[in-house]
């Protein structure tokens, strides 16, 4: 621990930026590299989800990502939901250029509320597609909508959030109670953001089969500005990766799996991510540079457009290549935005592993 | 302690920068937040003081502020005591954009004596609206115009300068002893910049109602330049939380008020002001992009108009909306500027706090 | 140990930005230097080996850094052994300034076969020169070049990836045994680079004549955006050091070269390096600035040009003076760039030391 | 110590930028602060010598100084005991703005021989103006001109090199014996610059009345790129304090003057470098702002023109206002280029010493 001045105390924390992956005294062909990632019933190729954030998933784009062997999440309390055709409105906004703006235009166009009819429409669309479905819902809108979602049929239902505690007080309303709510739904819940030990062990005490940790996206959340609130990633996975294992034992061998969400800019980010103790990395940043992004080239986050108090920046991120490439390659950019999942395996090889459960033990360093 | 050579040591300090708060395993609904902050006799909605600076208060922004529900302080020794109608002057200046002209002409119309019935007349406009009234003074200047002060009749009387002590030694002149001076006055007394543990101890020990902690506005200030002094805020406020809990001990129960003032330029540097032990925050900054700002969209301290050694710089703010705006919301910007109460009640709704002596208490970090 | 959460640790690692070299209480005269290195049967005039990349070294370049005393490598996968006459290429890829455009370029020239005759007669020509013959593989081509290598006559056998490890794993394909591989060779082998203490001292028992520490240039490479692997240089040469003591007691007296290549873009890298505990320098950025250097004054390494992944960025470096300005002086410009040698050779008389050996055990500090 | 690797190990240093002076509990009268400097016979108005470099000191400069209260040493190995006339040559290197051109043609014009005559009458014209005399010269030249220079009849002899030790070994010439020179010289000696406890040391048993600590000019001086080699100035002040301590007490009592030379572009910086352990601070940047500055706006310093390895850049620096404003105020700019004497004695009496002696224990924290 650390003394700010007599009267606090605080430990040090580190981000992705404050690491490094080492090389072992083994490498690995990257072709014996396994990536594939089982949670609950369901098996994809990749440890990769896509961010249900209106900048990178449409239905369209959901679907790809499935094809491609990934998991995509809708936002249900996105534009999808509230228009029944979006298009225009992600065109228009990708010609306002000034950043005041683009905020108050933002706070507009969700004022229209969430659709339960749209709801049941854009998780059709996807189930249609012969690909895993998955939407999210904040936990404010949890409640209201769940019954719809689960009627539409999903394989996961995601609770995302700034910070999403187990135990939130109100006096005004009766709160959520995560426990119960989930206890209730029939499908698999991944439920965050979180970014300590204590509030990683209350969510798996939920009954989640995933947690999200951290705050979401990092180009776009300016938590940090506005509220002073931010726990770095490296830090925030492996305090809930320490949850998780003392979880899997007072649970008698339940396995909860650990996603990180947020400043997953670069493909080593991912890598740093699962080093640190990820189980999954749950990714926005690159994909809005896919061509295929609905943001046009732009990224947002939900604190975006919050009516009295934004948190986050529409940023322009341009476009490198189709989304497969994004994901999965070839790459013809040298900086980490292309072949995400060829990244992350080559490495696991070049540290010699093979499986990503092996590489969560990979030595990392802290440099200046 | 760390060695810096073999003949020096030196303890380690940080600022806002380095710090950040960290969410708890509870969350809040934000309506939940009690925010009001009662010192002396005095209940203000919100715990976050203007600061008598000329580019943030005049007496129609006192007023604007103290309608509000907080408290405007005017700078006593500024322009609006010294000019009978200074508005010329502010519009003049800020349209010199060149730094070296504007520091001459700051001198120049700085140099402008203070006139006791400007002050008297001053206050009297701020009382008719039917706000609490506050007035600063240098330490230099506190004797000679205390008493026109008082006579004008003031809720606060704030004493502020760049470093206050409460042992002023001097061979010249007999010093202000600010003990005997406080008891004298009728009205209760905040008092500052302090910086440390000792030096906030003492000055709590001279009566005061309130300690600033800090050395004003970190825009405007360049004490380290040309100094060498300074001591980062969270560092700084963390001590002085330490002085008040042993003054409180030592006086068998008053509860001096610790005030941060400076470096508190975003609304996520007033919660982490708050979560290092502050009990209210001095902020100037925000306030001077206020459209009615006097400052015109510039920003100045009392350092930046010294005759010999000027030590702030005059800086361009802009403006992002009106005082409301920036106050209590709503915000149409994501960094910070706007919104700085609706800010502080969603953080610590976030962590799960409901009042500020609590947040007091909330985990921070330290990061790279 | 560092604690990065709760379910992970890290050591602290240092690169050259972090570190300096401390004068001692004695200087010396430049001129009692000694910066003569031996390895295998040859000694050369100074420390410096010029690193096998296509926009460093052509066959007319590592003779001439023959000529000047020291030892150029030839990278025997690059544009020399793919094409009779890689010239109007090297002219061509001068002339594309997008960065993608020129990826995408560099990644078509490269899919072009290496071809054996052309290793054979690149060697000649260097070997006719009279000055050491030296030519680099990667472990991937190793095995199938290595005849050719060997009967084409060369001093040294340089083996070079970005991770090179004593253990390569692979179940489709019998991998490159190091140790089997290195024996039956009849020249010494450089081989690398590694990074730890472990992967060095495995290397070392492999018989390699001298480990190389790092991977590669660091203003070409980006290895720790794509795979979040990195090991900053200060550190890793300090380790494979002791690797290189702790090997010689197990071999009972057989010395190892530990030879930095990475991230020394600065003669004061250069010296760092050593102070570090290598034994000589691969240098390669600061020879893509001479005016003799085959890239036309732009730099890029062998991860530029990865099919499905490309790591590594060109860039362009400009050009400062003739290569043996660059290497051996004089100097026109005071940033660290011109008269490699020259800047070594002071750097060890400042700190009053008169070789190699002894100047590993200057003092160095770690600054902020 | 910190571990940078297995096998070498460093401690952790501080420049200026790193740390920074608190205030104490006691504040006092700027009226009251004593800034006077007695070293041998002499007694400064305060503690700052200009440093002896061609851009910031000539014959009328120096007088200047001198007149202002200060102590100004020429370069006697600069353009004014070169040529005859040396200003068309400043204003010609003026007119360069190409560094690379302004780097050759420093190495041309300082090719020019020194002359004995010039350095008799550049002192004769210092001397006849009623100011303290003192020149100083590189350790390479100081036994050529030492009698010339003693002749000429000066109150100080500064020996000033990059690094100067107290044991300089050469084998090819018989070096310098610092201890027997300054024995034989009938005038006090300040010589450096060193910049650790050991080499102050030994620099102090020579017989030198002052110490020089640290590299010379910050802004100028590129040693650590070129050579690797640095001190933040902050630690090598704080080590060479304690050698004067040190050595007080092995010498029954002989006290040696601590003079910082280096990075103190700011006055904040001089601040420091005293609370650091310093009796006095050899500026130079600051001083190359004023007006009559020799640089015509442009700082450089003796390591620029070295003939076969230039280390240091000329950097243009502007200018502020007349050396007077300078040095004593007043100032109109509040960045801690004017008033360095007014901003010392404001630093002293806003933490409440009064004496430089004193100052030196000041606290003083650190901070990122």
């Amino acid at each position: 621990m650390i003394e700010i001045g007599r009267a606090k105390r605080a430990s040090q924390v580190y981000g992705f930026d404050d690491i490094a992956i080492v090389p072992t005294r083994r490498t690995r062909t990257p072709e014996d590299v396994k990536l594939s990632w089982s949670i609950d019933a369901l098996t994809f190729d990749f440890p990769i989800v896509a961010a249900p954030m209106d900048s990178v998933m449409s239905p369209a784009t959901a679907i790809a990502v499935g094809k491609l062997g990934g998991l995509g999440v809708l936002n249900l309390e996105g534009l999808w939901t509230r228009y029944e055709d979006p298009e225009p409105i992600l065109a228009e906004l990708a010609e306002i250029s000034d950043a005041v703006a683009a905020t108050r235009r933002l706070q507009q166009v969700y004022a229209e509320p969430v659709k339960a009819e749209l709801i049941t429409e854009r998780m059709r669309q996807i189930r249609d597609a012969d690909v895993p479905v998955a939407g999210a819902l904040s936990p404010q809108l949890a409640r209201e909508f769940a019954g719809v979602v689960e009627k539409a049929g999903v394989d996961f239902f995601v609770i995302r959030g700034t910070t999403v505690s187990a135990e939130h007080v109100s006096t005004a309303e009766e709160p959520l109670n995560l426990k119960e709510f989930i206890r209730k739904l029939d499908v698999p819940v991944i439920v965050g953001g979180c970014a300590t030990y204590q509030a990683g062990l209350h969510l798996m005490r939920t009954g989640a089969a995933g947690v999200l940790v951290g705050f979401g996206g990092a180009a776009t959340g300016r938590t940090r500005n506005v509220l002073g609130v931010e726990v770095p990633m490296a830090s925030a996975i492996a305090d809930v990766a320490a949850a998780r294992r003392d979880y899997m034992d007072e649970s008698e061998g339940r396995y909860v799996h650990v996603i990180a969400d947020g400043a997953l800019g670069r493909s080593g980010d991912i890598a740093k991510a699962i080093a640190c103790g990820a189980d999954a990395c749950m990714v926005s940043t690159p994909l809005a540079r896919a061509e295929e992004a609905p943001g046009h080239g732009w990224h947002w986050g939900p604190e975006a457009w919050h009516a009295t108090l934004p948190r986050g920046e529409r940023v322009k991120m341009g476009r490198v290549g189709t989304l497969e490439e994004v994901l999965v390659g070839p790459s013809h950019t040298p900086d980490g935005t292309m072949n995400l999942v060829g990244a992350l395996r080559k490495a696991m090889a070049t540290t010699g592993y093979t499986d990503v459960k092996g590489f969560q033990r990979v030595e990392i360093v802290v440099h200046s």
